[in-house]
């Protein structure tokens, strides 16, 4: 089959002719249909300083957002037969340390990731732990399939750990919107928010955002967002704020702009340390920061479902481009420009740079 | 000012020419705009037994639901000024028990309600304490405020105690569509939730609930309910069930149709003890019954007040009828009728027999 | 081996010769150490209507609070060696419907019961999905580790579907003071109940929930414990009441001395339906009526752990009797004479009818 | 009366006569018995940079944690009579913003602090706002009221803003073990906790941790405070860090500690910008960071009462010294040598240098 793989540590990938890979007992072989391109797949591409440190394993195959079909499965898989159409949780979790075994698996100490950790997804064939796919049921596109991993990053960000019950009626900033951002706008906007305020400098991005409901647009290049949050909440501030830059300047305004007693779900990663004003902006204001990562296992893949398979969000806006393996370079190009949303590479030759229907 | 009384103990009232009265030092005297028409009036015109047992106090005008102009204040007032328009929360808390002490004050231990322990609100002029007045912002009709007190009703009983987690993504049942059914509909709706479930046997009311946003209409007289959802469910439950018909009959079913780890709330008031099955419906399931009354003070109300300003939810299919006071009698009938939403008094001579605009 | 067996759908019990049972692939071979008798097992020898109903599957070994040693594992168990100790978890859940997908496992849609549906352990050896075993740490008595089960039964109903916050400096009422009952007044005591009272007629049982911590004792028959809770509470009631008896008259108790804004976790299971009065003890007091069964897996198990191996509850009060296997009949018995607390079999030798050093 | 009062804006005090206030209508004046000094007495005192900003009014009687018996009540004020014996909450709510509103008066918009917007305790007598004076009940030793306020900061921050369920059977780290942080001790101790491990350079103060139920001591000078909780908990962490110290270097070291899924309550205020390393110790972990001021608006109160007057928590060891007022000097003196818990004036002339009975 071929496969998209880092060969070296160090810039650039192959597209090169590897065998398909074996299930073991527990796992399932998928043929990839969609493998859409996540910021992480570009640190690897470009063996940024992250990527360096955090990946141990080259040659291999990356990539991780994910859907297909199910072609084999393992001799101690039950549940899932060939045929099914799934779509990847990528946190390979081991079940059996203290967060797995409360309901907390996505935080496994333990964890893997896939495409990260072990053999990944821009490839004609993927395996996967059988507990890892998702049958994904009617009503979802299958185009759409492998972004529900993204998607769920950004349902969880905006439940947060508790149950979400400050997005209704509230007031939601999300700052930054790349494809994650563009989905909570959406998210937000589903689940009741009073006003979702979306903070972008990227113009294509912000309109993007517009597409997907928000009701406020901020460029930060232009206007302060701590001062245009304040301005649209009467100087009380946003309940709740949706951390999607990983910006360190972006987290400080963040905080600065949130209500008290409000919360910030911190999603995006910041390549350094942050410095805060503690004082004033958290503990005189009880703001609550939450660390996101992943998705609920798998309740946030049930909430995916949900607001996808009844339209209640509508993500065709920000799945922008699809095209066929051998493009990679030019659907990785795509993903860098700043001017697309989800990029999807389709490893079964259904894929074009046209949008998707 | 003329105003509608209680002047027996008996079935009946009259409407009547007395002094308009004076606020004491905390708080302020109202002029009344509109005053709808709730089924605890019902009950009171009607004197039946639950009216006799519970109202004390005859002479007494009747009517809580209200929204007005503030005239004059008490010295101990500070906050509000003459030329406020606010809406009643129908509440009355000492602020002093263990329950208003801690946030609780709808469910004061010596809670008093306006129009049924103290002088009501179908007259032209009204006596609030001036905590309980709420001054209605931009974006609601004046018209519409009288309303908020029961749409408040709704809103605390969809997102229950906790924060209404369950509703959004979830499939929720509403038992009884009356207008705080209906109201409870367009409410779950805005939150997200995956599947509104109406169930109700009147043919005007279930349509009711249509307009206001249900998917799915059952008409208990015709198909049994728990069947309904189980069917619209795959055989789950739904996850949150409203009730709002108070017939123990629906009670008992709606501990049926809860899904695992289901909550119900419970709103409507039966009239007699209920027996359930709490071995299978409660405990095995291990579903929730929570207890719902009034609005909490006064996170509700900013609620209330978000999703009715920014037209999150729209009311005006549930608001049908207004009347000049003098013609309570046809708006009693109107209400009692089944043909009607919500019907609302309007003492300052406004009020017609039209829809509202 | 020795196996105490139904043979027959009808009262009775034989203690039989059998085949020691192979594990299959996902389970493990455990000798067993000790089992717990509980009320479960005594309407099974009983063959009362409960059973009569409820048990498919005779003949059967019955019996389901154990624990043991692992002897061997099957070919798809990687996390559990021969000789680790381990206790029964005695919900067999599936793992893949809605509920074990959301972490909720012990309300699995397709749940079954060690020793209900399963073959049971009131034998010398028991077979138990690998999912099933929990390895006991350091710091509990093996002896003790058969009850961790029905302890887990307490202590899930104490923290209750939230996280408890209302038994730390609450009023905690505890009906019906059998072995769980008993549990439960020493978990809620070290979980900083402002005032535990246990309720109970049986003089030997009121007597073992004092040994536990009770700070006052409510003997049903003397006093009306409805009155003697609100005494206790200056009128008030109780914020968090433990409903452990299944006695429906006291479950209507139970509403009655709940506090506004209260909390009654459902345990005990009724026999029939109940009859509530929802208006004035649940809806108008905003009170909460919460199913409770099982134990969470695993988050129970830790919190279990937790207060057992650091001696914060110290069970021995309860552990009134221990019986080797062929005694069975007299540990029967003595269970059902109401002046026992938990009573242990001891399959591998090592019981006796002393009581626990 | 005499009054200790920043008299110009530099270091020192003075104590000097000034007439007895007269409370306003919504107000009441309090004879003071004990008033005990807070780190930010200390800081008023020594005029330091926060001082120089915060502090607008001078001159000024400063303190603000005070107990005494209420003299006189405004005409505005039904619920307290005069020889009512209060504690003082010190937050001064505004009453009509939105976290008022929403039952979060502690976090009012329009927040006052006694003591420093208003005139302060360290005098013979105060002048409290009516809403303000909690009625301190049987139980609690009159000297020991005036610590309600610091303990109830220890309360809210081991609740946190949920129902502290992650304290019952949880790891606790305690950060800085000044008076707070040694009440924090003792309530997480009292509330369940696992463990408790309490990190303090200061011999004296560590050791008064130790007397407050302390399972671990970590002396962080010798010891690096993250390796040992580690090594407490296997490398999992703590669920819960208390950080009372303020120190950002602390600070950090508390998410370090932290497990994943895990909470840290912020109550100690860095006197400058902190550096975190979100990503890998909040993001990845899904930890959350709350900022805890105050106390719940009445919530805390009534927990502190609870876990006061029946011994839960025994404060005994924390309140080492009482001065009368004119020993003020040797009171701060002694507050700021570090060989001391809480130090309480005396006003009313019962005070001494001896520790209370």
């Amino acid at each position: 089959m071929r496969a998209l793989r880092k060969t070296d540590r160090s810039p650039g990938a192959e597209l090169v002719e590897i065998e398909i890979p074996t299930p073991g007992d527990d796992e399932v072989l998928v043929r990839v249909h969609g493998a859409s391109i996540c910021g992480t797949d570009l640190h690897m591409l470009e063996w940024n300083e992250w990527a360096h440190k955090r990946v141990g394993r080259v040659p291999m195959t990356f990539g991780h957002e994910v859907a297909g079909t199910v072609q084999a499965v393992g001799d101690e898989v039950h549940h899932l037969q060939a045929g099914a159409f799934v779509a990847a949780e990528t946190h390979i979790a081991c079940g059996r340390c203290s967060t797995c075994q409360t309901g907390r698996a996505h935080i496994c100490e333990n964890l893997e990731i896939l495409g990260v950790d072990t053999e990944g997804a821009f490839a004609e064939y993927v395996v996967l732990p059988a507990q890892n796919a998702w049958v994904v049921g009617e009503g979802i596109d299958a185009d759409v399939a492998s972004i529900m991993e993204p998607f769920g990053n950004a349902v969880h960000a905006t439940f947060g750990t508790g149950g979400g019950e400050d997005i209704a009626t509230g007031v939601v900033a999300v700052i930054g919107c790349g494809p994650i951002g563009m989905f909570a706008v959406g998210v937000a906007r589903s689940l009741g928010a009073f006003k979702v305020i979306a903070i972008e400098p990227n113009d294509y991005r912000r309109q993007k955002a517009a597409e997907m409901g928000a009701d406020v647009l901020v460029d930060p290049t232009e206007t302060d967002p701590v001062d245009a949050v304040l301005e649209q909440t009467k100087a009380a501030g946003a309940e709740v704020v949706l951390e999607m830059s990983g910006n360190a300047r972006a987290i400080d305004q963040g905080t600065r702009m949130l209500a008290r007693g409000g919360r910030m779900s911190l999603l995006g990663l910041p390549d350094s340390s942050v410095t805060l004003d503690l004082n004033d902006q958290v503990i005189f204001k009880e703001a609550r920061l939450q660390g996101i990562t992943g998705r609920e296992m798998f309740r946030t893949w049930q909430q995916t479902t949900t607001l996808l398979s009844t339209g209640r969000v509508d993500v065709s806006p920000v799945i922008t481009h699809r095209f066929p393996l051998d493009r990679w370079q030019d659907a990785f190009d795509t993903t860098a420009s700043g001017s697309s949303g989800k990029v999807i590479l389709m490893p079964d030759g259904t894929g074009s740079d046209r949008a998707p229907t």
